[in-house]
């Protein structure tokens, strides 16, 4: 493909020196991905439940241009190839954002939040502007935190704690979930019959893949029953592993502090002869956060990701790689995501009973066989020379801090997003941006959207280009 | 506007509580402004001068879909209203990326990076990057830093200093310029004679507003002579004043240190009885950083940019705001942005002269003026109570701080970018993200692109939510 | 003075390259300067007034040796030369820490925390500890928080506040002080009234060196009127100018974040042709964070302290100092204590003033004056060559900061050593280590001790021999 | 003992409530531990070799008592118990400094510096802060790093670099070790020899207690062999475990990143249901780290170190106290010494072999044992109850931090001592301080001084009261 060769579908590639040069296409057809809505804000179409009280506010006092219009929308790609023989149909969500007519009665709203399994920066922010926009900008006074996840619903009457802003004034500065969490337990009709017995009319659930399912199956069930009950999803995964929206929650800090393990294990490896640091960061079925802590840090000669394979021993194996940089530089650092080469490690009977019983890969630890293997290998093949590996395990280290200022305004705008679409009357919805534009997307769709590294993408070639690390693939004998 | 009222330009707005509906509606013509190009590859527009080298990189090897294909572009707005009368029409940018063919020889190029103005995080980042990736995606080897502005390309050789990427391995790790920067001096015709005689083939001019104008007027030059030299605009503005782009380098890096400043301001105001802490932000032109810092840190009581105007005393006025929310929580903090309120405070004749000769507005110190303002009035009319204000002024402590891990990884991709496109033949471009998408835009667009706060946007409105701050009208007597 | 000369007083000198060799001499006098006691600790001297209860703790068994011994005394200096011809005499303090009888009955104690002046990192911290201390070591249930200063005894019910563990727990993570301060006011008889009017028997003032004087004189007072109340002082100075303790808390916090501004400001200067960089640190009388930070590091050029007399312009001035400096190195950096330089600054016929009718100096602002007077000096000798000068004040992000773990850790043991004196029946006394033991100080001695940086010690000479500063002596002409 | 008895020992230990007396006793007599001098240095004791340099520095005008003078001495023990029956006698050393006279001519000094072991915070500084004080204040310019411990001595040539100010500049700011270190390898004789051969007059040697023995063997050879070659130990020990001095370098560092790794245990245990943070630092033979981290953080529940032995299951366990600790408050955060619960991690032959072949013991890693005990016996005996325990090892990123300003300092005044001394002539000595004084230790002495925690003394009292945790004694049955 030559960029100045004539263009196909009407592009002028030519341009010249002088000014930038218009040209115009027609664009595929849009469809556009609708949100789901209460039945009773259905039933209400013809006019608002109610005035958004945001227009009543003491001290602001929107501009008409403030208020959502029915037809704002937001495109799911921002970019495509106009020479593509067969364009693919453009798809559009709803815009996120405040609506100056309801679909519900802000007055008589009861709102509960669930938080469900493992840490991640940001958390906290997330329930604390839940608590504080409910409150300060639609006048809900019914707030209450689920402790202990989903089956908190059925639980007993301490799992659920009522919530105000002077409660939650500084949580935006803690690390964890002051709401504490758990995993497992899912008995839908035990859930559903808990929430209607209490009263709420809002459930704002956030969680990983797991939590979002579950959403669906509680907004499925509350459909059945024709309830007036609303659920939305705020997807929970410092991995950065779900689709469509542009990235998670607490993504971004956890880069920021990867930065300090790999800096330590850039150290240790310069600081020894031969020496090897190997750092293993978070990251289950994708390798976003080894890749962006990779491309922040550049002391990284070798990433390794779940989405690309490779192998140890032999031609063109890691570890011949491995050596080859520390002869020539001396020494050497790897980035592994948790998820990696998880087909190499060797696993007990047990080990593979447990994966065959819940359907779910047993993660094995990468970082510690590693460099088991690594040191096995190097006392076999180099055995006179010297070897040292340092091995850092961040994990902890780094879910549990507080999100830092870029995360905190996107917790911030994510937890106002759900809210006002909840207000607006839509359920069944998770908020996220979508390149840059919060939006409103139906649960099932992120329910089912995976975020793999791109490694035909030239984001990962900007890693190869970091890394200089070669392919790892296997040669053919 | 109702969200649920029949929907106008085919926008189905009636959702179901099961599952999300599509709606397929017809988008308005798409133009595309285009990046001018070197005239040797206009000229070679039927084959490309030369491979790219990538290709035949020793590690990686690129898949076919790595390269931007000629087609590929990307939407300069990635949300609109379908149910507006009269569609805006759609505009296209150019992917940024590697392309197959390239329009220049990598192997005869020669690059000088230059950079003017005051520091930023990440400067140093884009200059390592555009070292390293000159020579190790492209292989060029001759890559020189200019000291000291444009003015060093007439000045003495010694202001031309060879980069390789031993030289600048760390500098990413480092605050402000290695290359150290001058304002002012620009003598157009020496400029490019200077340019000419030394042999560049690629000039990388990083800067703000008056580098970006320098750098039309220098391709206008390039242009008239019909040199086959490109030139690349890198804007460099921490205020992140810049449209069309989603953010300006260094701008969360800001944002993130920042929060220190306002913490500090917090300590201090909690700490005393009446006190207020007050913290000048950086923002001339717009209030970005002090509006992206106050929802980060939501413990801020007022927020003034220079998109807002507000008076100090009287009905309605900032002071008895203040007065107000210190009774209510026996404290305040208030973030101003550099640019709000000049029109407040007082010129000296030689100040207002100085003005007038430059053209540009001589920006006076809000910071002491409010506090001094405060005091004066606190004393006049609340004489009997206790007033402690605090000020701060971290700029420098801002602006010269090394990239945090976001920033880092934008200044690679900026820099890479840019040379991809000088690679493919591209001159007088900008490279920058639009909506998430790295592209080329035409040198002058950016640079007559503004980017102020919208304060009709739901953005200003959530700073209002969190700080609860009125609108600062004058009331009409 | 030769090393290796025959030693006077008895010290044998000449070692041998073998072994370490032992030489003994006899050593002047000690003098122990006591602490003075409550007239009812002194009444039962012969038999304490109960017994430590920290022997009946659930969990913590001391062994014998545990308890501080009466005669347990540390020495006021450790090091002292044997050849000095008159020795001074030495002298001793009480160790801190708890004794096994006590003086004071726990059951019936009331202790009342006050907090006095500016902030500075560890207050907090101290206060926590005073209250878990009290607590949980001694079981005392009854303490509580003064706010606004020493006027606060007198003042309003609402300025007491109950303070518990609980209520205390994350208050060593806070910058600060959650007991507001106010400074000023101070009426004798009335708060010596209010602290019996409420029933106090321990009062512990944590303050600056007006803090140290009115705790001497209410100690009197008390002690005129013969009551059973302590006061103890617990100075607070981030300036480290109190003498006899080693330093004073939220000191080294201080020098600490101090590095982030001297870093901004070597970064500002090193990349400007020309630059220098300006940082005012605390010091009214002392520059020991100045010294502190310049020896931590190492980027500082020049160190200018109140101890130390320096003029600006000619010969042998700070400004050809610079100049010189700058054409060597090409920027340079500058630390200014805030109380170096005030004979420099003119004053305002109000200024002076001010300064007679108080009795103390008003302090002038040296960091502006210092950076007007350098552009105005090199404009007018250097006009052909660029300046660029930063200025940087961190003075309120340095003091808001919480304390870091050394001073947590210090704050911890002043404020328990404070309890476990108290509790022996010690009043008028200030805890602080003294060259690394824990003791107890008489109000007194602490109220007229001064620390000055002593510029005639290697300490300083290192300080030079890092800047390479000059003595600024001025020629005689 | 009673706090208020007539005094043994001729002190008066009653005061009075007005004023500080004054008692005088008399002391048991000093002994001084003196430094052995090079062979020249003693020969030449009726007249110094050279005038110390620094008297002619062109900047610094030292006043005469800037030198140290021949009677200055610290005392090793700052307190003492004046009413011992037996008091011991007191011990002094020689202060650290610049002597007037020197013992060597810097003018023909050639000095290597070498390192051994692992990491430590601060070990780049001491190498810069030699180089710099070395050229610097006595004008020695032949300074040289020996890469890879004692056997670079007898190593190839380019184990030796030249090493001057320029090149060591910004050492400080970054961690580990500029020199690469090796452990092992240590041939007395090669070592010697290769000093001679290659004309080094100074060695300064940094590293663990093998080091410092290795040190002595070596200082012993020179003087077997009548050389006028110095050997100076620097300790280096994050452990802090080294006796005589107030503390090893790097120590307060990593006190202060341990917070970091506790507040993450902290905040995962406080937000699960019953959540265990378990957070393993450095100390094999002593628990200062962890005693002092636990001290400043406060957020610990349990400290275990090597000088307290405890046990795990039953009456009066650790598991005990664990359990009734969740069920108080919810949760629990530990803390170990990587050396504590050595004896109950069941060992392996072949590790019981590696501990008998080597003489050491070959330690084990007591989190992960700690963790997966904790969980089978909480299975065991509450096996309906939730457990949630998170393991932390910070090790490598604590060490490999760059030292903090404290540790800058302190750096620099170890190296300019180790400089100063080794000019006055003496050799086989350790700089250090001594309750706040630099001073000169025979090596000899260093190399037997162990530091244990003192747990009958009032500092792990300290501990005992913030943590509340009981003593882990084993009920006889």
């Amino acid at each position: 493909m030559d960029p100045t060769a004539p263009s196909p579908a009407g592009v002028n590639h030519a341009g010249d020196a002088t000014a930038p040069t218009n040209t115009t296409v027609t664009l595929p057809p849009l469809t556009l991905r609708d949100v789901p809505r209460l039945p009773a804000a259905l039933a209400a179409s013809a006019a608002p439940v109610a005035t958004n009280p945001i227009s009543r506010h003491p001290y602001f006092h929107p501009p008409s241009t403030f208020y959502i219009s029915p037809g704002d929308v937001s495109l799911r790609h921002a970019f495509f190839d106009l020479a593509a023989a067969a364009p693919s149909p453009l798809v559009a969500y709803r815009r996120a954002g405040p609506r100056e007519g309801l679909g519900v009665d802000p007055a008589r709203a009861r709102a509960a939040l669930v938080t469900c399994g493992g840490l991640c920066p940001g958390l906290n922010t997330v329930l604390r502007e839940l608590v504080v926009g409910l409150q300060e900008l639609y006048g809900v006074r019914d707030v209450f935190g689920v402790a202990a996840g989903y089956r908190g619903f059925y639980g007993a009457d301490e799992d659920h704690v009522r919530l105000d802003p002077a409660a939650v004034d500084d949580w935006h500065k803690k690390g964890g979930t002051v709401l504490k969490t758990t995993r497992g337990g899912f008995d839908l009709n035990k859930i559903v019959d808990g929430i209607v017995a209490r009263g709420y009319t809002q459930i704002y659930a956030i969680g990983g893949d797991g939590t979002m399912r579950g959403a669906v199956a509680i907004f499925q069930e509350f459909k059945r029953r024709g309830l007036n009950i609303s659920i939305t999803g705020i997807p929970k995964t410092v991995d950065n592993d779900i689709g469509i929206i542009d990235r998670s929650f607490g993504f971004q800090t956890a880069v920021e502090i990867a930065q300090q393990a790999i800096d330590a294990a850039h150290v240790e490896a310069v600081s020894a002869v031969n020496g090897v640091g190997l750092v293993k960061l978070m990251g289950r079925s994708t390798g976003h956060i080894a890749l962006h802590a990779t491309l922040s840090s550049r002391d990284v000669d070798c990433c390794l990701i779940p989405e690309v394979p490779f192998h140890l021993e032999g031609k063109g194996g890691l570890f011949e790689f491995l050596y080859e940089r520390i002869k020539k530089k001396g020494h050497a650092v790897i980035v592994v995501a948790e998820g990696a080469g998880q087909e190499l490690i060797p696993r007990t009977d047990d080990q593979k009973r447990e994966q065959d019983e819940s359907g779910n890969i047993v993660f094995l630890d990468v970082g510690p066989f590693l460099k088991s293997e690594l040191s096995r290998w190097w006392k076999r093949e180099h055995s006179n020379e010297l070897l040292t590996v340092k091995y850092i395990d961040p994990t902890y280290m780094i879910r549990a801090v507080p999100a830092n200022a870029t995360d905190n305004l996107y917790c911030t705008l994510l937890a106002h997003s759900a809210i006002h679409g909840v207000m607006a009357g839509f359920t069944g919805f998770v908020p996220g941006p979508i390149n840059g534009t919060y939006s409103y997307i139906p649960l099932e769709d992120i329910a089912v959207a995976k975020n793999p590294v791109d490694v035909n993408d030239h984001k990962w070639a900007w890693v190869r280009s970091v890394t200089n690390q070669p392919d790892f693939v296997k040669s053919q004998a």
